[in-house]
């Protein structure tokens, strides 16, 4: 274990870590991202993403000493100044401690099965939220279009929960993502979908499409589409939020694919 | 329609908007609440909730102009100096438009048969959503609990998306609750439950019962229940989030009480 307390915000380290907080170029230049949080941090350590360092106010709660008393031999850490810490990232959501981990990379899955395609996603609450769901369901992919939000933001990597570091994550071009979903049945969640969710066949090899809130799914992701789907609903309101969708959809696959499904 | 333009930030409808924006006290005592944006406005007026006034900012957008030559004859519409209005809430949000409405008050439901609880929630943005997916479930009420996040607060109106119109939201203290609830089923979502929601019947007369995101639901609450449910998971996560919680069983009654239920 390395120690070196930051006192200048020139520090390189630290402007790269504000630099990955804040721009989507430098995830993908450094192909790294930041995990705030003890309970983030703890859970990219547990699943055995590689940590580049850990940022770690100077005066942190012991939690957060919990974790570097159990950190890998060599790991670096940079102890930092109190309130230049808080000047990058606020306190309450990153406890004092800050990861950096390399931005995983993983295969196409080979017997793709149950994935998710989001679409003009640019909520970064609600593409969290939907990682987080997409992973408990059992998707075994989930494909970003071009035009979403990036899945490596700060607010996206919270709200997913630890999501980021189990669940395989490909932001593709059109012509990349056509070919990896080649073979599945698609199906566009769509309030005017031709096929009740509960109706529809999700037993074969099957993507999910989920459009974004505003615009709802662009020309490009309905090439890809077997089947619309809609989810019934019995109140005056016209639509729901798009993490509720994608859940009751993702839940509705996982049902209709277990032993006891059916009620 | 009044018109009269208010420049002063000592005006007292301008202070009276600010205090039912961000006092629970406020709402409670002027029985009111503020609905920000063209599309809440639209919808309050839609629902025949009762309007006190409008707040309209003196530069606005061709919607808010729509909305005025429409609105009931003798509604009070105040004009607001741009600078003044956007102290007040901001313009994305708001879009130039606020609607201070009545507080709607909802004879309990007779016939209860399908109702939500909402235990110790405290995310705004989580309880407008999960109002949002109860309404378009059909639940005929929602329960809030002392402990709850005051469900007229800015946030959850804004995600509520027009739920607070149409559903029937009631704050209770226990005793009220236990009463409210008599002779349903109440389901607990939670992640250790006895049963899994594919297999629990939903349909007799319930109440689900969802607890807040941090600590789940309280002894009080957990007074109430008849049944724990699970949601089954296939991912590594231990947890969802309280609105994709609430979505998936919301849903879940409904399907079992569709016609078209099963797939």
């Amino acid at each position: 274990m390395t120690q070196e307390i930051i006192t200048s915000a020139q520090n390189p380290r630290l402007q790269e870590a504000r630099a990955l907080l804040n721009q989507v170029k430098a995830r993908r230049k450094l192909r790294a991202f930041a995990a705030e949080g003890a309970r983030l941090v703890e859970d990219g350590l547990r699943s055995g993403a590689r940590v580049r360092s850990l940022l770690v106010r100077a005066a942190h709660p012991p939690r957060v000493q919990t974790i570097l008393s159990h950190i890998p031999e060599g790991t670096v850490v940079h102890l930092v100044d109190d309130k230049l810490f808080d000047s990058l990232a606020d306190t309450v959501n990153s406890q004092g401690i800050i990861g950096i981990f390399d931005l995983p990379e993983w295969p196409l899955p080979g017997d793709l099965n149950f994935a998710l395609i989001l679409d003009q996603m640019r909520d970064p609450g609600n593409l969290g939220t939907i990682l987080r769901s997409a992973e408990a369901a059992g998707a075994q992919a989930v494909f970003l279009t071009p035009g979403t939000t990036d899945a490596f933001a700060p607010k996206v990597v919270r709200s997913g929960m630890g999501a980021h570091f189990r669940l395989p994550i490909f932001a593709l071009e059109w012509e990349a993502l056509k070919a990896a979903v080649a073979g599945l049945n698609v199906f566009l969640a769509d309030m005017a979908g031709e096929q009740s969710c509960w109706q529809a066949d999700f037993s074969a090899p099957c993507a999910l499409l989920i459009g974004g809130e505003a615009e709802g799914a662009s020309p490009e992701a309905r090439e890809l589409v077997t089947r619309s789907v809609h989810i019934p609903m019995a109140g005056a309101s016209e639509s729901l939020n798009a993490a509720v969708s994608a859940a009751v959809l993702l839940f509705e696959v996982l049902r209709q694919r277990s032993a006891g499904g059916t009620a």
